[in-house]
């Protein structure tokens, strides 16, 4: 056991400019389960995709609280004693991804904290905006920091206060600024929160008489739990012996969820409102066929994320869906990466194009998004190399050209391709023979449901179109997770 | 590091009846690149879906052998230090599959030995029939084994032979009887074995000046490498500073290659000879669509091996392709099964049904195989318990009905459902309103390629027809993996 | 890595009593040497016998904090990457002693905090008698506690002040009541305090143009510094760039050094003041000798810490010293205990009498002191069993019978045999033939050096006689080490 | 769990010239006592010092061989669980040093064997001179070896024999040159042999109903066994069922006892025949007082085996033992040894002289042996640098002048001092006042017992006097442990 790193060494730590946009993190909560840590521990294993690097989980049975932290995924933080240990009806857990280069133990969640009032645990998903100068405010008045996560700052919000801990949570979530769901647990009660636009999901189920929450709805249908409701933007939910009441620490704002969710981030099982990912990806690539066809001999998605979308391109355009490229599924952290000479002669780490499938053949090839581009040209250069005649490269989503500042690890605009550059410069830079990007109405259209009726989608897409739903004048524009 | 087990104490040790037709082993070998170690790394990765328990690989370089074997995935055995001391331009290199609940270390191959002649490493695929009675006669003469594994015989059968290397290990060779696919390391030279009927499958490739050889074509494109051919049934070839010769071992037999390559182990990206995996297994479920069509709502497959004749029976069948299973691609070895309780609450480990997509739909469900049916009632009932309205089964294969004795982990025939109950009984025990089998002439047809041309595909269908290309008239009939 | 742990639910946790006055810390500084890591981790491991459970390192370069903190060894916790990666020339290290059964991790030290002045790191040695009680008062301001650890206090008090640092910590330092030695490191200052009494050593030595500090003297022959002086009770020594400058942050008190430092805890080759803890044991078991005479035909010590007396009661008794009892050096924490069974059957840990040594012979065994009286007796029937015919106990220290509130971990009065026994009743409940303790004046003039011309030495001799150099009337009486 | 290695490049790796003897290896068996694993743990946990490199067990229960070997000490290769699931009434154990700088896990004993008669399993303590020719014979006739150790001989000349397995072992060892203790385990038989010259010691012991075996007899002590006798050179017992009988494998030689055993390497507790190890050495101090007296202030000796032999020579001579060197108990294999840099400014790694015991003063410092005079020089360094007035070095054993070839790592004779050098020289070029070897008659005298009254005491004086007991005219003079 141990616990390192350069701790007030902020930043930093980008080993490499990554290419794909990151998870922020994953939240799961139970109120009322006799083995509430097992329980996270299945939800959080299906949350995994939000968040690699570190996995935790805080329990209580009313008295006392237990946990455990650790770096790696659920599986390897957690094994069968560990987890009996954890005893309690009541739990949070939490998965996240690094980001800034900070990934030490320290910034694990749940953070734990010892206040006047017992014990607190705290789970976050999402950016607090204005977390530096409440920050400021807090050590000004003496107060200690323990770790660089934003969520403390709640706890030392709660803990300064003179009211009850009710209010004194409502008081400090009003002061909050930015796109997250909470998770606070106390040893008689658990809130749950989500901010006033609703920009990071957070689902609520029932098991039984249990309680459940998510970041996804995936994790109920894997725990044999029933979704029950998304949590609104501004509710505070606080659950006790009692039952539980939902208030409002804000008045109603805007919904403004997160479109990347339904791009790219979300478990195609999951379901945001009355959509179902899998099915609005694969709406998104039909209609993306429908704006932008072209002729071509097949069909092929970048694995995992845009095989969906590839599927519905195919469908609607009438052109066989085949395996162009394919994912090694054994990939991962502790890898090696092939060394630059061996890169040039090929070797390849995680996808690779199947000659046999494109040799000789036009292939439409399916992804969700461009960041930077490199992953692009890269791509369309194997499906070359393996033969491809031609490649058409269709993004199922418009251009991405505006950092996230709630939650979602983005570079600046200056590295945003679609930023820097037209649709015919990126086609060029990337080798691709065309081009093309999904339009924003034709995405909000293929999303539907409750969004497709909205005006704007009661979606946020600030990154497409740089109309962000919450003030950002505060000292440091974070672009990154919080968490 | 430690070594350990029950040593001589074999068998036992399955923990429950499994439902799922094991990988055996996969191979890798090279000569004649500088660094062979690391080609062979990234060759085993992209074979590790033929075996998870234990990874090895054993270099040359002239004169001194250097190895590491271990326990684990091929990037948890290996790391980058582990990796640079194996200095060496030939290797051979192994991925091993747990068979007969004994995954003991020092089964791990590649094995390696110290003879009169020198150093020998042998990484094998597949199974010896006769190696029990092989062995009786070595331990008569006085040779002590180290290994419970049947691919320590061909080292002794060598050993004790007072013919020069290669006529020794050509004599070893014509005294086998099974299925198996040999590489076989000395300080100067490599061998490269396939048995007399082709039932395992290596290929050769080119890349550079160095020569590259492995179970499955994938790891050619991983590396950059153009695949040449496949090794010939009876074919030995030998290679050293000179160049290479091909022999043959045994004269030329009916060749019979494995028919559940084609169904279920291969990558999709792998080609066996003229035929790419996935375009194969598409064009079977598009002979499923034709052979037994049923009305419905959406088409589904089992997740990973029965996406791609899902697709095919989707597109044959023109009704919507639709993830309405999912896997959580982070399960694997060390994740905490549920409890019995958590299990009946509706806890699932790996598969989950999507109820927003299934939900209220006519499913028809894509399979690859059926072995005990267990999983199949099991998957059934997810999808009911989703909501699926109905549940049409159907299988990319024939009904699968008896033990494989050239290197697959199946159960006897008393324990296979195909062989025990008729297809109508089948579909009652799984609980589909309808089920059915793709036909063998079915499967040789959308197979094609040059398996299309031969009578019987020159294909081992004796899993579902009982014909056995070779004796089987041995004491012990070893139903599993001998590697 | 991970951090775990029944957080905030304290106590508890011994299995079973110990017999064995146990270390409490070592505290470890460096000011002004360019690779202060690796000094402290070479003067940590001479500090090892003062706390195996935990270890861990925090430097400063003068802008950046770097840390690292783990369960176990100094060797264990530390590998040269890690050594490698905590630049600076100013270091504060501690290891830890598991007391009250809390070995947590996140009370590892030096605890790292984040003010509004900048960082703050503290390693302390001893007990803050009345932090529960300032803690309480923190807490009711809104104080966030990360840890169990008293030394947290202080953090706190600083971090609340509206004085400058120095100031701050000459403050907090007044308002605690305790015997506790203190290194705080910030990026530009590293002071060092001891408490009003002297109660737990702190030295200070010089190596070249730097300044190291240690919980004893052995630490600056292991890495080739020159011992200056003690750190003065109530002093406060502050080091900056501009060099130092020592202050007193309470008057004057009467010195009170622990006297079980001379009797068990400081390694034979430190110094307190101009005394060498070897020769100060032997000098006792001399005393001893002289106080106690006994016609023996040998004289051992129980290994390790009574060697040195026994050398000295055999020197001056005349009887030839040997070797009856020897201890496996490798024990330790990893060690399976035997079970009750193979415990009757004669199996023995740690400690065994030799027989060819002590059989058909009368044993003078010398211990350094008695505790609950169980290790005794266990020891005494050990010679009995390996043959001696009689065996007489003789303590190089009077009866301990009083629990100690500054840093050692002891059973409270009720489980002292020697507070709950007479002489003879322990000699009777020990099996011995005869015992006796060292008298306090023999004992004190045995120390000799500057503590022998001290009415009451200069010493704190609570344990023995009651006299408690602090006030004890706070709510909690810890009996234990509060670092 | 892994193995590996550059397997058949042997010797090398040496890092650095050692120089101290280091041991060999230790033994420890069971026959008939229930939880023989258990039994055996604690047994090897005793024998540690004989060896830190790598332990294991390997148990029978008549039926099944279990067994578990890994790298390390004993408690750190055997957790409860492993040592629970070694089933079985009948063990043999072994721990190993690392020798030849081949510490690979394939090495580590007991070596387990299939051969046509059953499981065979090999501890071993010695070096077998002619192993190299007659494994050279083996492989001529086809045997295949796993390992580079000598012991895997024994197995294979029992293996090929065609006579019963009594028979086969006799026939076996009858044909072994050199200095080796065989402990050699079936399902249904254990046998125990030592060589023809006793050069290597093993002694039994009962322990109830049970039989037990040990290299030294102070594992009997901490089992609770009662020592029986030694072993005799030449003798083989064969324990079963039925009982025991004991069988001459080699007609009666001269008795040659190691006598490094007593100078350094087995513990002080332990007794050889009717000698006690620390009463030996401190009669071998207390002659060497007689012999080389010199005026002086104070005895050391250099921890820990010459603390024995110090303690004789100060009771012989009159002049007080003390504390002036000590040994940081706490170093070991993960230790990081300080930078170059770090040990010209006088970072110590294990040993330290004790300044306030030595300053001023004129030592007898007491060594056990010297190898290459590297660590006396360094010693006697420390000690001027420490405030030493003058040091007499005194050294307990004749010059050590004639390399091992029974099982003891020794440099070759161009390497050890005493050969290169005469005493004078030696003085000078460790920097002492004076130095002094124990003479070999004085030796002999000091050790006694049974020793001191045979000519040329019984023992094996070859490093002293070039006298080899046993032919050396083979291909390859080993210098190191064969086991």
């Amino acid at each position: 056991m141990e616990a390192s790193g350069s701790y007030f060494n902020e930043g930093g730590g980008q080993d490499g400019p990554f290419d794909r946009l990151r998870e922020e993190c994953g939240v799961f909560g139970v109120f009322g389960y006799e083995d509430a840590a097992s329980l996270s521990y299945y939800g959080l294993h299906t949350l995994q995709h939000r968040g690699e690097e570190s996995a935790g989980i805080c329990t209580s049975d009313g008295q006392t609280f237990r946990y455990h932290r650790g770096m790696g995924l659920v599986k390897e933080v957690f094994d069968k004693d560990r987890l009996a240990s954890l005893e309690g009806d009541r739990a949070i857990g939490h998965v996240r991804y690094s980001t800034s280069g900070d990934s030490r133990l320290a910034n694990a969640q749940p953070l734990v904290f010892k206040t006047r009032d017992g014990d607190l645990a705290v789970a976050t998903n999402g950016n607090i905006v204005n977390a530096p100068m409440l920050r400021r405010e807090l050590e000004q008045k003496g107060s200690i920091f323990q770790t660089t996560s934003d969520t403390e700052v709640i706890a030392h919000l709660i803990a300064r206060s003179e009211s009850d801990f009710v209010t004194a949570a409502k008081d400090a979530l009003r002061q909050l600024v930015g796109g997250f769901a909470f998770l606070i647990l106390t040893n008689d009660k658990l809130i749950v929160a989500s901010d006033t636009y609703g920009l990071r999901p957070i689902v609520m189920g029932r098991l039984g008489d249990a309680w459940v929450f998510s970041s996804e709805s995936c994790a109920f249908d894997t725990i044999g739990a029933d979704f029950v409701r998304a949590v609104e933007p501004g509710e505070m939910l606080v659950f006790d012996a009692m039952g539980y009441r939902s208030e409002r620490f804000a008045p109603v704002a805007k919904r403004a969820l997160c479109s990347m969710e339904f791009i790219y981030f979300s478990r195609p099982d999951s379901q945001l409102y009355d959509v179902n990912l899998h099915t609005a990806r694969k709406r998104m690539g039909m209609r993306l066929a429908e704006e932008f066809p072209v002729e071509a001999d097949l069909v092929s998605g970048v694995p995992d994320s845009s095989i969906s979308a590839a599927i519905g391109y195919a469908e609607k355009a009438g052109i066989p869906y085949e395996m162009g490229m394919i994912k090694n599924k054994y990939s991962g952290r502790t890898f090696i990466q092939p060394s630059q000479e061996l890169r040039e002669q090929g070797v390849k780490m995680k996808l690779s194009a199947v000659r046999s499938v494109v040799e000789g053949k036009r292939v439409v090839l399916i992804d969700d998004s461009i960041v930077r581009g490199t992953t692009s040209r890269r791509i369309v250069k194997m499906l070359r190399d393996a033969g491809a005649l031609e490649v058409h490269l269709r993004i199922a989503s418009p251009p991405f050209k505006n950092p996230c500042f709630y939650g979602i690890d983005t570079p600046t605009s200056d590295d945003l391709v679609a930023f820097t550059h037209t649709v015919e410069q990126i086609c060029e830079l990337t080798g691709a023979d065309s081009l093309a990007f999904l339009s924003q109405p034709g995405m909000i259209d293929a999303i539907g449901g409750a969004f497709g009726k909205e005006a704007s989608g009661g979606l946020c897409l600030a990154c497409f179109d740089n109309d962000y739903p919450t003030p950002l004048g505060y000292s440091a524009k974070m672009t990154s997770c919080g968490c």
